[in-house]
């Protein structure tokens, strides 16, 4: 016999059957007796909404009772009526419980009160098991298939891009090694160097840190392509907006140019948010709340003027801001802060760096709205992006957002060989290295271009939740590998 | 003004809009000319399908015709008519032409003849340009988004379990050492061994071989998960079914029991099948083709006795055979090839583990479809299985394909955590490092199930494709990590 016969508490809730014979099963949140009846809130995460049950002393005896806690799991049978209490509108007066799983109250961390996201850091184990955790990982889900169902509905094919590789050529950062060799004695070579022929795979290897250059690969034959896979900064960054593990997804498109692409990420971005809106509800309306909350608890000059569904439906309802950076730095230079001395990096010459500060001032205070700037000084960008005819600059995107800052880095890319091939040789880049992403260049070059979205600063934007750490399940940073 | 105002030949191909004036891109695979029109087949990826390109003199002047050869890349617009040959219903009048990039026929390695697999995969970066990878890479999308799209529309949430842990206490095999340390010079302690310390993450760490443990986590804060991401084994094995890389895609329900999760097995697996029949009709005639010319070359010993499609659909129609090791080791013992001693393991006493030459058995000459067996010896198993009231067997289950031998394992979970706790001892997996997993049936423990799909192994099973490594873009091997 399964055992699985029950019904989803979201299927119950959003169905509404009164009168229905159920039987649930979940995971307690709450419990509250007196002598003639029990209230039990069961949770079972298909939804961050609890069904009620009403069991009577006759059906649930003391025994029982005393093993319903805060975190027990429980099967419950019995039939759905309109409820009586507030806060909810149907309700299971239970015919038979059992008791699958206790939680002993005086171990069990998880208690109803409010605990603290640094404490929930340390128990990511159980954190999933609160509503606000539920909620964030729910809508992590949700953006995750709105991804998919994006590029698919479009015709763009997923390419899982490798995770180990030998190149590291395209210098983005700090890797992570990866060995099979004993580090305590590595073979070495007559000159004394790692011999990397007898490791694995017989040369050295990292994790990667974009699939970029495989994904052009892809697309120079099927067109249109999708990376969605992990990747790796070995980077000592202990940031509210830094992981060593995180996830990015990455389009590639031949025969698209810089506009092409501009269009793309920008309908792409607004399509996934609207997606979560339309599908997660209930978690978001009790995100948008918790993010009052910890929004009024802020100095007033560090408040957010928008609430967090305020800020979805805006970003999903205007055009995003395009300009240049040529025409950043303008508005910059001639920006009160700038003038003020209130930035930390003052913005004075063409072709300096960005800084966080402006493109918050930029897209906060500024526009006060998404921004894509374009066209950056070629000395501060990638060298697989295309030159402009002005020499200095190439075709570049960032994609700003509030409060998250850049959340989409793309281009144009160079597709003629030769520039290509000079460009690396400026930038100490071995051409023979990469001869393989050279030959899409060799043979049947096009104009092609593509961008990368980080997935965790996507879940960020649209669950509201300020730490990095908080969006994804088991957080890798320096120092943590937990779980 | 954007680039991409092009038709995909698909969209061509599919809605046949005899009359209309299109724009295409691509890249060409054969070009025959003589002295009144040239014939130019055009691939853009999007289908396997080539649109026929029809460029009489005066269009395409002989300079241009001179660029284009196999694999270079055009830009063609015109007027889609009703081919007058033989092999396609609609061909393209051009009216003007460019040649974006071209293919020096003395340098570029695809020309239009049969290449070898084993040279294709020497250029892997170039080989989703030939009709059978394409055809392969459109197929795995296809199965990627169907698991993502029937994991969705059952409720289940998708989780990212980490890449990078300090956990190998699975024991699941050979696992890759991830570092930041210096290889030539470690930091050591005082007692001389590597001081981990003053690693990245402050502890020894490696590449998972699993999300499992994790996505048990999630299950039992959310109920029913599964995980889609890549796992790694660092064993030297050097076959055609066999990868260091690979994406393995792992459910896990709360509240399913042994055979929940069969049925919920069986039922994904024919729904994944299903879809990509359906999807990829062109893809997959293709490769049923290219499979029969493959199954002829074969001794007739050796031949399969269905063709691919024939294959699929037959998995797709039928309920898999359901039965316990204990029945499977009496078939065995009492079968042809153990009783004429042709198998290279007999089978003598109940606790053998099988051979990929007694699943073979049990699936294409006994059973002749799917098999399911249940209820391994505990001895063979991981110690996370539910153990059996007999003492001696645990509730997994592998299901066994046809060609490919074991695709899925799995198994009903030990829900009991003192059960739990002394097998661990039994099995000397520390308790205290798998605290974190514990504490699911330390609180709010329940019945539950899960398996995983080696997705590859999948791939290979609905494109026909014999090595492993030809269904994944970039395979990582022992002594192989290119692009």
């Amino acid at each position: 016999m399964a055992f699985n016969k029950r019904t989803k508490i979201k299927f119950l809730l959003d169905s509404n059957k009164i009168g229905d014979s159920v039987t649930v099963m979940g995971w307690v949140r709450t419990k509250r007796s007196n002598k003639s009846v029990s209230f039990i809130a069961l949770n079972d995460g298909s939804v961050i909404d609890n069904l009620q049950l009403v069991a009577a002393p006759d059906v649930v005896g003391e025994d029982t009772l005393k093993k319903i806690s805060t975190g027990a799991c429980i099967k419950a049978s019995g039939d759905l009526v309109a409820s009586q209490g507030a806060g909810q509108a149907t309700e299971l007066m239970v015919t038979s419980l059992e008791v699958l799983g206790e939680a002993d109250p005086e171990k069990y961390p998880l208690q109803p009160k409010r605990h603290s996201l640094e404490f929930l850091r340390e128990i990511a184990h159980l954190r999933m098991r609160t509503n606000t955790f539920g909620a964030v990982f729910r809508v992590r889900h949700a953006l995750a298939f709105a991804v998919h169902q994006y590029f698919n509905n479009k015709g763009f094919f997923y390419i899982h891009t490798p995770i180990i590789t030998a190149s590291d050529a395209e210098g983005a950062g700090e890797t992570f090694k990866v060995t099979t060799l004993d580090l305590k004695n590595p073979p070495l070579t007559e000159e004394g160097h790692i011999n990397f022929k007898e490791d694995f795979f017989e040369r050295e290897t990292n994790l990667t840190v974009s699939g970029q250059l495989e994904g052009e690969l892809a697309a120079m034959a099927l067109s249109e392509i999708y990376t969605f896979g992990p990747t790796f900064r070995a980077e000592n960054s202990n940031t509210t907006r830094h992981l060593a593990e995180f996830w990015m997804i990455e389009p590639e498109m031949a025969f698209f140019d810089a506009e092409d692409n501009q269009d793309l990420a920008e309908d792409f971005l607004k399509s996934i948010i609207s997606y979560a809106m339309e599908h997660c509800k209930e978690d978001l309306e009790f995100l948008d709340k918790r993010a009052e909350e910890e929004n009024n608890k802020k100095p007033t000059n560090e408040r957010s003027e928008l609430g967090l569904l305020e800020r979805l439906k805006f970003v999903v309802e205007h055009d995003f801001e395009r300009l240049t950076y040529t025409e950043a730095i303008e508005i910059l230079r001639n920006s009160k802060p700038n003038k003020k001395k209130k930035f930390n990096y003052l913005i004075e010459d063409w072709g300096a760096d960005l800084q966080s500060e402006h493109e918050r001032f930029l897209v906060e205070k500024h526009f006060k709205k998404p921004v894509i700037l374009t066209d950056y000084p070629k000395d501060i960008k990638a060298f697989y992006m295309k030159q402009n005819e002005d020499g200095k600059t190439v075709a570049a995107m960032d994609i700003l957002f509030p409060g998250i800052g850049e959340i989409v880095g793309g281009s144009q890319r160079e597709e003629s060989l030769q520039k290509l091939t000079s460009r690396m040789e400026e930038m100490d880049i071995s051409p023979e290295e990469l001869h393989w992403y050279l030959d899409t260049r060799r043979f049947g070059s096009t104009p092609h271009a593509g961008f990368g979205l980080g997935f965790e600063r996507m879940v960020q934007f649209v669950t509201g939740m300020g730490n990095i750490r908080d969006v994804i399940a088991f957080p890798r940073t320096p120092g943590n590998a937990e779980f």
